[in-house]
């Protein structure tokens, strides 16, 4: 089994999708942003995790995309809550038709998704579909929580934490263990693969924020320095907030409560004060722990290990991405 | 059987429904929402529908309530696209807290709609999902619909009522179908229970813009003639606008395109336009045409008739309304 096999039978699935005709206002939006790409990295894994257990990954495809689109239902929903006008490079729905359109459509799909997770056989789906809605209302409850700390003053890595394991890990736990209880694993190894993704999950997210503050220009995606320049609360700030003192702590504060700057100065500076409090070590071993912990806990699931190879490497690759 | 047995079951279900706990922001305004009450007509419908084919009616309370918690969701969410401050005489969820908590919110009450839908027992579960998903597609079509309908100039009465089939007439269809699939009636029963609540859904919806002009302003809920202030497209508009020509087209044309002008005055010509024209009348023939399709499908349903008895009456109530 390769990975480009997978990304093959999710592209050929994804582009005959139409998602619904009328009326056109309601489903072209759906057909846009999902048009969009992205990595598709969950749809993935719910294959990769099927394969895990069974030759017959095939009948994973249709469930897989349940996620991705629900997964892309949140960014819909969420673009129009962060008023962000840019999704990929391209406009959001909300920028390029209006909210009321962004709201409907979304709504749309996350019924959409539950109609493509019905491809679970019967003796699975109730299972598949339990786990699907605690996973879908802690997402929500992540985006709750993420909401509420941008009007916070102080959030602790803690809690920071807990926000992104509900509103990205969580569902790349579930991805993971929806392949599982397809394939026909045991309720121990879906169980693992939950705890697989869940970890996945939070080093992803937290190589997110580095990447942010130390990503090459040339190869990362959005522009470096983002989060620094709207002071988002991300792990490199929070830590920062935490370790610094004395005059570091006054910069810091300084360029966090300045209303007008120089938007290359200030990240300029700040990722200075991070180097100088030593944050990009400090997420490197956090990142490094999650992985770490997924791949123990990919070690003791009871498959083949050549039947492991793919989804290691897939992991691997996560940890050593530049984008 | 008595209707107060199901209302009081209702009550007692939704008096201990908490729909989530943290964060309590996510959660609260769906207590609020549901908290306000509301006629319940759906869950009522379900139940009544369960009690045709068996005594053991108690087991579709929970699925009923995954009805109303749906209907509830599309309501908090309507009301931010309507920019709607109030809802049932308070303020709606978007007024009272923001446009970002209503749809996050209402995002999470319609997995909870899903999760409650899940007490369906397991051998009627797929087909009880496959419908609700197929209908909660539909009330998303029929407000995308409602919503074109506002920037156009002409709506025909055909489309008009494809669109309140589909935004609030097959949501009291599946209420009723979910009930004849949970008591164990045949594909034919749960057919022609879907057929009952389309009509009466769709005689509901005219009786509603009936009552908008005509409703006795001591007993109506809203302000009578609030269609005809915002010159909201309802049946009543549509038909003046089909049948006027002459002079009295040219007033009624007049009214619509007034910026600026008298309520009372407004409603008062415009009323006096549909009187000669007779759209009460025609209004009045459309829905007893629509309730005696209900009827006449009540009439073929192979059960005892006395278990119709509830069901009918409960219809007659609807169309003698005045509220």
């Amino acid at each position: 089994m390769k990975l480009t096999q997978f990304v093959q039978a999710l592209n050929e699935e994804f582009s005959q999708q139409t998602y619904g005709e009328h009326p056109e206002e309601l489903y072209e939006p759906i057909r846009y942003l999902m048009s969009l790409g992205g990595k598709r990295m969950r749809p993935l894994m719910t294959l990769m995790a099927t394969a895990l257990f069974t030759d017959d990954w095939q009948k994973a495809i249709k469930p897989a995309t349940a996620v991705e689109v629900f997964h892309n239902f949140t960014l819909m929903h969420d673009d129009i809550m962060d008023k962000a006008p840019l999704r990929r490079g391209k406009p959001t729905v909300h920028a390029k038709w209006n909210d009321n359109t962004a709201i409907l459509s979304g709504d749309v799909m996350l019924v959409q998704a539950y109609e493509l997770l019905m491809f679970v056989e019967d003796s699975k789906f109730k299972k598949a579909l339990k786990r699907f809605n605690r996973t879908a209302a802690e997402v929500c409850e992540g985006q709750q929580l993420d909401m509420n700390f941008e009007n916070r003053e102080n959030v602790s890595e803690e809690e920071y934490l807990e926000m992104i394991k509900l509103k990205t890990s969580v569902l790349l736990g579930y991805a993971l263990e929806l392949g599982g209880i397809i394939g026909g694993g045991s309720e121990k190894s879906c169980d693992l693969l939950y705890n697989i993704g869940l970890n996945i999950g939070l080093g992803f997210q937290l190589k997110d924020d580095l990447l942010d503050v130390y990503g090459d220009p040339e190869k990362f995606g959005k522009q470096v320095g983002g989060d620094i320049i709207s002071n988002k609360k991300t792990f490199m700030l929070i830590e920062a907030l935490e370790k610094a003192d004395g005059e570091t702590k006054v910069a810091l504060n300084k360029w966090l409560s300045l209303k007008e700057f120089d938007a290359t100065e200030k990240v300029k500076a700040v990722t200075a004060i991070y180097d100088t409090l030593g944050i990009r070590e400090v997420a490197t071993v956090k990142i490094n722990t999650y992985f770490d912990k997924a791949f123990e806990a990919l070690e003791s699931l009871k498959v083949d290990e050549d039947r492991k190879l793919i989804l290691r490497t897939f992991a691997e690759t996560l940890i050593d991405r530049e984008v």
